[in-house]
């Protein structure tokens, strides 16, 4: 993707508890929802000890209404009541970027 | 880390080709060697099909310093040359931020 500069990032740092009971499908979920929400332009995620979700936004307000969606709030609950022993959220202009593909 | 705002955050996400002979030994060495930088506040990493590497500055000067410095630079020359077949680096100002622990 190449998109006009700044948009923003969201950078989602986690790590789980024991119980992961649903967790991987509503994460999924979670992801197809955002990919239609106003203003997205796309999302990384990958996990190992920890895990990082860099969601991108065309505006701070992008970001705001998706953090409101109610189905995101609710899974934001069970998140931190189940899923995640500790988590941090970023709020990102991204102000440079450069590819390479080989 | 509980870091004054702006700070600034480079994301790093990339594909590795097959050739990954050397790889997970220079990626070590390259963290361990931004921690002793002028300006470092903190790394994540984690792949799975991408791998994600966010690492956090004071500064965009520290970034700029990083990115020149002469070892790192053998690195990104050794990475283009065999391990990545993709690579995005998009540079950040860390605007805004909140956290949770269970």
């Amino acid at each position: 993707m190449k998109n006009k500069l700044p948009y923003y990032a969201v950078i989602f740092t986690s790590l789980l508890t024991e119980e992961d009971k649903g967790y991987a499908e509503m994460a999924d979920q979670m992801e197809n929802l955002a990919k239609s929400q106003p203003g997205y332009l796309g999302i990384e995620s990958a996990r190992e000890q920890v895990g990082i979700t860099v969601s991108y936004w065309e505006s701070m307000e992008s970001i705001a209404n998706w953090k409101a969606n109610t189905d995101h709030l609710f899974a934001q609950q069970k998140g931190i009541k189940d899923w995640y022993s500790w988590y941090k959220v970023r709020i990102c202009a991204v102000e440079r970027e450069y590819d390479f593909t080989k």
